[in-house]
């Protein structure tokens, strides 16, 4: 064989192992799913040719068992048996878990409500070309959507650029919107140990040019209010600049260049001791010592406007107007956040750098203090915080102008909700709890105590349906009283109404209070009027999930 | 050149064509996203070898401008400039849409938690393994995620299938639960026109073993009862049987292998003349045109239980088990709908096929008679309904199995409501009302009548806040009270607080009622309670959007 075809064969063999570590492309493959004409001449040229593999070992050799992992997969492989899991970094929400989460969603959107925000919805996947160059180093993470001969699509990595496409192509200047959604990230899980690929986020944004700090307080009081009204324990807001945060960095002596992978450094050390941190940008970085030990004499300082105050003072901070910009912000923050009440849960916080590129103005992280609430014991780390941390955000002023063809720019302001987080902790409150936790609302369970019963049963489930009443049954047509009792307690049902031949004569039912197990007789024409009083008067078990409503 | 090099480089160019026609495969680019080492040495021989294309058009080159397009789209052709769009068959959603939605979903999951269901939830993508073999001819319609080197995924193409998954995985026998969330169909749009590829579905399921029919008529019922209270004008269910269609066809003379192809054909009588359907089961399908004609004297007969009755004494059919089998469920159904008070409803209607394989009993589908609701001017066909349809669905006692290691069946009826038409129809509805719609909640505007007074103004907002009173102001520090009053006007609040300096200093507030533009003095202690009042007495402009509550 000439060097040339050996060449040749040793590309094609590249292709054609790149070909089964993969799959073969969908473009190899006809309409019917099958291995195409083409590619199996290939295999039966290499075949003539003496060339590994054989045709009938070829479909499944591999650098790897993937090839024929995947080859079952796709159900080429003969009788199909089914691998019975959710992708990797995804879960099932069984109903107990969607009870809490619909609690906790419902207390945050009442508060973004309160606050007069409306909400929009975009689609789960984007233009690659809408996310590429958004996330730096992340991007790497992204799932891309398959070439299928149509438009290059990925699923969104966040809400925030989403909401700035939305806001370029809408040609939207002001608005106040609230957006739960899921989001998709291929977190490596031997780097980030536990992380979710499919997880909710919850993020509250002020698009719009106003007058300073006004929007950017209001955000805080949001996190506040819905943080406070979760009862999940202490917590802290802390604030920073990105514009003191430069100017910091330019007055301890860090080049300009610098600043980003600085940046990234003191944003360590929320996890990190000084130390090491220090060593990081003076060995890994290239930082000199000297402006490290500077740098540390300002990042470990945090409080409130006595520390503003403080540093407005100092001479080698306000000779650099970033940092100046920067803290006339913070002071009127605080300003605005005493007047708001929530200075106690607000800490101007030297040390906060946040990782995102694209914050230009305040940046804010709402964190755990004192004990570390329990987490749920099926639990993983929320995907977007840090340990301890259950929402970030930030001004962000220039991002929008990125998607607009003429540059506009639309100043932005926003927070994002570690609602994972969140969940997590609400759930390990109710499996400590002693309540009874109720994934249905239903308020009365309707019986028939004899055979042949059904339609008497169902006519009356359907007058309890009309009057809005929450109803079940049994989906047996003969039941036997003490599994339809056993029911109604495990499920919470407060009231029963049982009906007989007898009953049915006289016109009347029999109610049964589950709590008490007092049964009593009430007249038809009454029974919803009784029955609604005993609802009313059910104060152990609500009619709702007893997750704090 | 030998034969055999030539084949061995036609082949290299069929794949290398490929290569290029659908841009460079993932496993074929380095990890900075450039074309790899090998493949440019390919390139290279084939230019040694003469074989067009030359590397600098290859790059580009392609069957068709796709790959050129692709590499923009993938940012790796220089400067960005952003397409600003949503991809195809997706849409956003803004927030006048999300009011309708959010109506819409209230009253559907109200209806569903009045019948005692649960929800759950899964993730948006699948193992794709898990999605292979479900769909039939539709599966070249599923989204496949890129093979980036771990699991094969799909976007999920119905709530059904991952529905059936997760009783499998989680080993559960008995449910009745709603699920409603986005799907995925990768429609064509020059054959589907106006198709969304991304929409809602609203899922409503019953699991178990139970008695006939029980289960199977509760789903009507909760059909009938959402589609009554969203009010979106006369509908019918139409309901048949899988058995009994295999019954009449068997009766009819076709030969069993020819089953599934005519019942599609039967399918298509909803939108097709009998004489277009008959051509294609005679022409197209093969059938003896006189077991078509006999197809014909059935599947024109709608009616109730005296058509019922009917065929009970047609010998033809009651020679048929399958057809016996389907008549009985039909009437304990009918028997059922009657004490439910649903018959005016319900329509045995023999021409109704549905097309999906996995049903196994009784099918539904809920029309539009009369006139067809406008639909919105911005709306497009909901995705798996046919015209005219709003809800499908059956019963589907073999679906579980196919999960389950050991084949255990778990018998599954149950709904899929057809909601991006809903939505579409209350859309149209909002539009031609001449009600004002609302996007906020807002009840009061806090204005600060002169300069300087931003800070009282925060503290006002907080003290409504605390109290629970949905709350906006402007984020500007001074501001013009016309434009204040105008932008109430415009968004609905129905209240305004007004404060300026004589009113701090007297203890009282300036509340207007923006319907009547009353303004009064009301003192600090009693605002709380004055601004209750006046909500609760605000009929005209309620706090909620105006959608049929």
């Amino acid at each position: 064989m000439s060097a040339a075809l050996a060449g040749t064969l040793r590309l094609c063999q590249y292709h054609w192992r790149l070909l089964h570590q993969h799959t073969v492309p969908t473009a190899c493959l006809s309409g019917s799913g099958q291995i195409s004409e083409e590619v199996k001449k290939l295999l039966s040229l290499k075949s003539q040719l003496g060339i590994e593999p054989k045709p009938s070992k070829a479909k499944v050799k591999g650098d790897s068992d993937k090839a024929k992992e995947n080859k079952k997969q796709s159900g080429e492989d003969g009788p199909k048996k089914f691998v019975l899991k959710t992708p990797k970094g995804t879960r099932d929400f069984a109903p107990e878990q969607m009870a809490i989460r619909e609690g906790v969603f419902n207390k945050i959107i009442a508060c973004f409500k309160r606050h007069g925000a409306v909400t929009i919805d975009t689609p789960v996947f984007e233009l690659k070309e809408t996310l590429t160059g958004k996330y730096g180093e992340d991007s790497k993470l992204i799932y891309d959507l398959a070439d299928q001969g149509g438009e290059l699509l990925s699923l969104r990595y966040d809400l925030t650029v989403p909401f700035a496409r939305y806001l370029a192509m809408h040609k939207i200047t002001n608005i106040k919107r609230y957006h739960i959604a899921k989001v998709y990230r291929r977190d490596n899980p031997a780097m980030n140990r536990g992380r979710f690929r499919e997880f909710y986020q919850c993020d509250f944004d002020i698009a719009g040019q106003y007058d300073p700090m006004l929007p950017d307080t209001e955000c805080i009081k949001i996190v506040v209010e819905i943080l406070s009204s979760l009862d999940i324990g202490d917590f802290l807001v802390k604030v920073n600049h990105r514009k003191l945060l430069d100017g910091v960095f330019a007055a301890c002596g860090v080049p300009d260049h610098k600043f980003r992978p600085i940046c990234s450094a003191v944003d360590k050390l929320d996890k990190t001791p000084w130390a090491e941190v220090r060593k990081e940008m003076v060995e890994e970085k290239g930082l000199d010592p000297v402006a490290a030990d500077k740098i540390w004499e300002y990042v470990q300082l945090s409080g409130g406007t006595e520390l503003l105050d403080k540093l407005l003072q100092d001479e080698n901070l306000t000779s650099q107007k970033k940092a100046v910009e920067g803290m006339e912000d913070i002071k009127l923050l605080l300003q605005y956040c005493e007047a708001y009440g929530i200075t106690d849960r607000v800490s101007f916080t030297l040390s906060l750098a946040r990782g995102l590129d694209y914050y230009t103005g305040v940046i804010y992280e709402a964190v755990f203090t004192g004990a570390q609430p329990a987490l749920a014991s099926s639990s993983e780390e929320e995907g977007s915080v840090g340990v301890g941390s259950i929402a970030g955000g930030g001004r962000y002023d220039g991002l929008v102008g990125m998607f607009d063809s003429k540059g506009r720019k639309v100043p932005c302001v926003g927070i994002s909700l570690g609602i994972e987080r969140l969940f997590s902790i609400m759930e390990a409150k109710v499996q400590e709890s002693e309540q009874k936790f109720r994934t249905t609302e239903t308020q009365v369970y309707v019986i028939a105590a004899q055979k042949g019963m059904v339609e008497e049963r169902l006519k009356l489930c359907r007058t309890l349906w009309d009057a809005d009443i929450k109803t079940e049954q049994s989906y047996k047509k003969n039941t036997k009283m003490l599994t339809e009792f056993q029911y109604c307690e495990q499920t919470g049902i407060p009231v029963a109404i049982i009906i007989g031949q007898s009953e049915i004569e006289a016109g009347i039912v029999k109610l049964k209070v589950m709590s008490s197990r007092e049964e009593r007789e009430v007249k038809r024409c009454d029974m919803l009027e009784e029955i609604r009083k005993v609802l009313a008067s059910e104060d152990n078990v609500k009619s709702k999930p007893s997750i704090s409503s």
